[in-house]
């Protein structure tokens, strides 16, 4: 049987860019890191060396840097579409282009100084193609933590359980979250900041009987917060906390002890759609 | 509209462990991490927090280092079935395992010593559901990098386009491939063996004019060198080696010395599968 | 010439913690990670294999956990010193012990639940001797930022400089401080505050001719601000943000858009003492 | 009481090259990481911003590129002596420069291409100062298993002790070694060579009753083997394999499933030197 090249894409990853926007009262600070990728006719270039569809991975970077002075500064939802519009007008072999950004977290200090704050990013995906461009925009590594309001009992046992129930542990994780929009006239940041906010309310207040219902009520909390966003992803890993066994020193340990453990770890994923 | 869950699932990551097979005249070392991944229907977890269907992750866990006893050590397709089988075997709410393996490199020194190998990792990924399994198999960060018989020329140039024409440069990346099987009767370790072969062979002999081209003649020779795998994916990032210019100080730079970069970097993924 | 034991040390290190103080109206929580070292007379336990007085580094991770649990939950110097005090008091063969205490940021969101705050850690170490107890403490990867107030110029060139002088630079870095006290009678909570208010308030006021100038006035300001300090260590590494050519896109670039850059990176290091 | 600058030192870090040897019969590669630090008269950069004595890092990065074209790519000792004599020489201020070369593992697979090794980084540091010129080369990461022939009994227990003593356990660790040498004219090369194979044997072949043991026994066999080293440091991780109990499932476990963990982790150094 012959062999065919049934599929290709290239780009640039960690296309790195911070861009100060200068008002008269102040500076506005954005640290992205980009990735472009192309899918299309390409086939030429790997089964006959011949380069001339190839637009060089040093000039998406390039285009980067350049389309990131024009750009206002936010939100990075609107950054996205100008770079896939961009390259899906210049390069009639491609028919996708997937533009990925990651926003770092400062925190103004004052005009001009910012500390850096978390982890967490705020994230997009914008894939333009020929028939039309797709936004999915979400979060990654919000890490939270809750000392009470958190159980798992109840569940199923076999010849290999040894993990003890219990009525009060310690939840800890670091949230991904991914939504769909139902439309791409969207008010981006205000609906990221329901989104977020929705998540960290749910986190806080209710009760969790296990990390599959918590990740569950964030994703129904986020959609009933933000009527824009038709779907959502939630990917959660369990971070666990293990109490440490005390008894060998003569100590209780009423929940007061604990070991952070980075693995192995639970990992928990819910999809939640609006029915159609 | 309301609001429904659309997709779930649930598991352990990076359960790690390490395997030593006692022989008479020495020891085997095995060291794994694996993954374990549940699909089905959970949906009362989530939506009422009845826990009665759930296996703990901590079970899975428990349940792989339980199962390594009884692995022959060799080949991790192997002991990713026996998994992947028990647990579809014993918990009948579930409609797909996923076992991920991936094991990292001991080089023997003697009966009983090793030293560690490269970051290269071999891997397989192991798919139960109730209709059959399906296995995948590759190797990660397997990193190479050559000083001759690397070019790239003859590309697309636009109004952002900076980069230079080259007709040597280095070459250097880090390979991950992922194949499948064309039965599941398969004799894993000659077929990875092959393939890997394949793979550093193409890329010491073959004159690379791209990633691109180089990366599409590494699968050409994999699905030429290894009749059971039936398609392979390849991904290359192009870990830019950035020729320094000396010409300020008065010295030319005739190919010797170079900047090696991690950020920003190029990305090349290849499809391949055999015409049906 | 015959070969001597010049010299030994040995320890657990990374032992991580999470201590829960469960007050009336809520919880703290404290996360940390401590790494203890033992040195004394263990000459035999290298030279003849005599483990007999080898207090094992598990013990010292279970003793960590014991001594967390009647640890009043801050400052860390405290139980620096409480540690310290428990090992030098059941070891008479460990002439020195070295507690070294890093604190992670968590950020109440409310009375049980908390947010990852960012990477900076706060840090003490303490060891203590037969003859006493000395005590640092510090600060780790307090990340800033200023895109206004940093310049630098007039400095020495030689054949092989190429950096252009600026008035107008983003001056990005990771702060480390480590100081020590005049006494061991001190508020380190307070003084702690002092000094990172100091060292924060110089970066966002004080306009920079270079990072070296910077890094010795914040050590000026933090001995001036809390006079319990009797010498501080500062160091800066110069995170830099490269401002990005976009002439020939036929774009100007008024300082708006710069590539950050993890390596190579500057290091500056200042050691400050009020003279004797 | 007035304060005082009591120390200061400033240089670049993480300046990475890769400098290809171009031979007849084919290219040598070196991968290098070379950090370079001043100490010196640079008292006014700090205390009045007058930067006309400080050469640029940027310059530093440039000089370690063109020094790097003129050395003949082995040993990395050469190279660090080279640029401690160039910026001592050309820079009066300086008091002390410290080379510090960290050389990365590539494997040759033909004349022109490589496979990168293990983690394994050989390692120099090259102190200049107006009065001589000190080197300590080393080793780090040289990551060894041994899956017989170590224990751990005999050791002392008070009551945080639940350890349980054992004669066979793993034994695995990530070896740094640092050694001074006798004189300067020294085979460098040669005699690193010496001091890796006596540091592995001794691993390999020699009973283990404690990491203490193990590496002062490395030193020891470093010194005997290679008699211009005068004295060396070894830190050995202990990188903690535990036993996982099987007998919750009715299984024994003789030594075959283990977890690695790498946190806690004890940590042993020995300082071994020659009797003057």
């Amino acid at each position: 049987m012959p062999i065919v090249l049934a599929g290709n894409s290239y780009g640039k990853s960690r296309v790195r860019v911070v861009k100060v926007t200068r008002r008269a009262d102040g500076h506005d600070l954005a640290e992205l890191a980009v990735n472009v990728r192309f899918e299309g006719d390409f086939d030429a270039v790997h089964t006959a060396g011949d380069n001339s569809a190839v637009l060089p991975t040093d000039t998406m970077k390039n285009t980067v840097n350049a389309l990131a002075k024009a750009w206002s500064g936010e939100p990075i939802e609107e950054f996205g579409c100008q770079l896939a519009e961009h390259f899906l007008g210049d390069n009639p072999r491609v028919s996708r282009v997937r533009i990925e950004i990651g926003q770092s977290q400062w925190i103004r200090l004052d005009r001009h100084a910012f500390t850096r704050g978390s982890e967490e990013k705020q994230t997009t995906e914008v894939v333009g193609a020929r028939g039309g461009t797709d936004i999915q925009s979400g979060i990654e590594s919000l890490i939270v933590l809750k000392t009470a309001g958190s159980a798992f009992e109840g569940y199923k046992k076999d010849r290999y359980t040894t993990l003890k129930e219990t009525s009060d542990r310690i939840l800890a994780t670091a949230i991904t979250a991914r939504w769909a929009y139902r439309t791409a006239k969207v008010a981006f940041g205000a609906c990221r900041q329901r989104a977020r906010e929705a998540i960290l309310k749910t986190f806080v207040e209710q009760d969790s009987p296990s990390v599959q219902h918590t990740a569950h009520a964030m994703g129904e909390a986020v959609l009933n917060a933000a009527l824009d966003i038709s779907e959502i992803r939630l990917t959660l890993p369990n971070k666990h906390c293990l109490l440490v066994d005390l008894a060998p020193f003569g100590l209780d340990n009423l929940n007061e002890i604990f070991v952070p453990t980075d693995e192995p770890h639970g990992l928990i994923e819910v999809y939640l759609a609006r029915q159609t």
